[in-house]
């Protein structure tokens, strides 16, 4: 009862506060976001002693060493996230954009213009970074944010969420804007996805766990989930070009969504590929699970099962399969791909131009790696996520992505007849 | 068991036939719909006759006039809808479209190809048109459909079903692109609002009773339900231009949402305004409900009660609230309005302009009817909806808002550092 009528104030400032974010100039929201840089350095012991007490509580949970890694704040990452806002108040302001505008017959001029989404709910994992990156994304799009961070970096978030908070007061923006639900009860996640008269979008960053935990929600959601993304090597590929894009799109950073979890070489050019491949990726520690064709040519790997070929492994592990045909492969990923970022390697045209067509991926790459489905890398200036939704946003989501826009139409009295 | 069984072939079907319109080219659609087109005037004798059976059961059932002219055919009718096949066929593929393309600093090419959605299920109410509109709407665009109209419609939209899909094949696509609930069961609607992996969107077309049956859904759904839109005379108003805009936002269709339901008059011009507006409304068998200030100016309105405000009439009634300021009027919208189409009469620019900015409506219009809340009066030239979601579109649609996009990133073999 008591986190309902919290949770309920809450909402309530947070809408009100979107109201006053919608309207703010760009000039208002880069002083609040600057004030936010400089508190983050100021409060930097602070910052720190509440990470550490977060940090002592998740290990003796047991956490794995990834877990904490993400969980850990030092000097550096306190300064990497003051850099981080201060870069996202230098970008554009999205909202006011003229998207498009035109001229009707009966003089009638539309325009369509960029305007906030309203309050947007940001619930992630224990990283809190994504505490301020979430905050600041939202409110420079003129949105109020409701953030639900994990519950191992809880002492961590509230500090700050209250330099937020006080930032966007001395700033003169509403307080309220920057919400943080200073709980770590799965009970506020449950409240919080049926407010659809008080939350625009949810936009959830997590596992499994979270996705069953957000079933029946009827705020809309920006899922960004699952990542099972594919190299394909075609028969034609520059076998060279391909042995470093799946090295990279593997290992550079395998616990992120666009790391690769499947690899499919043409049979034409399994023989000649996989084995330097395969002595390659293991001398980098890299599991390999392979179909009995991949087997019989890298002997290390172990028997791949039906699963493998669906499984997120976040790991240092790679499933591969030789398959007979372009076609066999562009199947095998409609079956077992996630839609997120899958990639052919290829010197054919036509088959390059197939795979682009054909595969139903948020974003498709033609010789690269899948790594680079990342805000930052497409150029957005900026990440709010990787979106595995058709609707609204698909793929890396930047700035826009946290907009919607209206209609105004000018006339001289029109009316219709 | 029969209903669900029938529905799982249907949406496997529909699915199937998604990939292939997907991929299937402008020319291809185009020759499909002028085929739709050559059916519908070839069996007009049996399309009457279908429709002749439906409307007598819906007199028989006592269904309103209202209601039984929406569900009417007529040899008009008929070449009407086959008119409008043509139309669609006619307008640029939106398949395809590259929206933005751009090259990064490493080389990457990135470009943002416009595709469509995959398989959409509209739910309408009994209007046999719709069933053609959204047929080929979402065919042209690429989509598959899952149709599921009105049960009093039935007979006629099982004859318009089977000539579209009849007429898909004939132009070598799949036949099940286009998939007809044959059902008048509230049921289907159950099983097809939680079938996620098989429908990427519902676009409802109805009522309260609709949006019930529609809550729980796991599908996205792009809603247009309510209409409750604004015409606000400042005090700087042209009156007689504000009085042909309100005569034509109400009485020019008043059964649309698109019409108006509030009216918000300046105190500074109520007394000069609403009495001969009153009695050009009261002409035109308008019945006024007001509020103090109103009745006292106009003596043949009633008293309106705080419903008033909120209420959709969908019919010749208008609710009249003097103000005392613009801000009023903006709060007062805020609070009653559904945020779909209002309209501000005023020659003050800075009036003009906080309106626009401050109205959170999918269309804010300046001078000019609400009416004009339409995809052919945009300029789309198709409508497949009025949005009221401010997620993915908003407002009114044409054929982009059914589609989606994907990243295409070609590249020479770039990794990510």
């Amino acid at each position: 009862m008591a986190l309902k009528s919290e949770l309920e104030t809450m909402l309530h400032g947070a809408r009100q506060a979107a109201r006053v974010l919608a309207r703010s100039r760009g000039k208002e929201k880069n002083a609040a976001l600057r004030l936010l840089a400089g508190a983050l350095r100021d409060a930097r012991d602070e910052i720190l002693a509440a990470n550490q007490g977060d940090y002592a509580r998740a290990l003796a949970r047991g956490r794995s060493a990834a877990f904490l890694d993400r969980l850990k704040l030092d000097r550096a990452r306190v300064e990497a996230m003051a850099l981080s806002v201060e870069q996202v108040a230098s970008l554009p302001d999205p909202v006011g954009e003229i998207i498009a505008g035109w001229r009707r017959p009966n003089g009638l001029e539309i325009t369509q213009i960029r305007i906030p989404i309203g309050v947007i709910a940001v619930i992630y994992e224990s990283r809190p970074n994504v505490t301020i990156d979430a905050a600041c994304l939202g409110i420079k799009a003129g949105n109020a944010v409701v953030l639900r961070g994990g519950s191992d970096a809880l002492e961590t978030n509230r500090v700050l969420a209250r330099l937020t908070a006080r930032s966007l007061a001395a700033g003169g923006l509403p307080a309220t804007a920057a919400a943080f639900v200073d709980n770590a009860d799965r009970a506020a996640i449950q409240v919080l996805k049926q407010r659809a008269d008080m939350i625009d979008l949810i936009i959830p960053r997590g596992g499994a766990e979270l996705k069953r935990a957000l079933e029946g929600a009827t705020v809309p959601i920006l899922p960004h989930f699952d990542g099972v993304c594919h190299v394909y090597v075609d028969r034609a590929a520059d076998l060279e070009m391909a042995q470093e894009v799946c090295v990279n799109a593997k290992c550079s950073r395998p616990a992120v969504c666009n790391a690769i979890e499947n690899l499919l070489v043409h049979n034409a050019v399994a023989a000649d590929f996989l084995g330097p491949l395969g002595e390659q990726l293991s001398a980098r520690g890299v599991e390999i699970r392979g179909c009995e064709r991949a087997r019989r040519i890298i002997p290390q790997a172990i028997a791949a099962t039906e699963q493998d070929w669906n499984a997120e492994y976040l790991d240092l592990i790679l499933a591969i399969k030789v398959v007979d045909s372009l076609d066999e492969a562009i199947a095998f990923i409609a079956r077992h791909g996630s839609g997120l970022a899958d990639a052919i390697i290829t010197g054919d045209l036509a088959a390059a131009g197939r795979f682009a067509e054909e595969v139903d991926s948020a974003a498709v790459y033609i010789n690269a790696s899948t790594r680079f489905t990342d805000g930052f890398e497409f150029g957005f200036g900026a990440e709010t996520g990787i979106s595995t939704n058709r609707l609204h946003a698909r793929g890396p989501m930047g700035l826009r992505e946290l907009t919607t826009y209206k209609y105004v139409v000018r006339g001289e009295g029109q009316v219709r007849i």
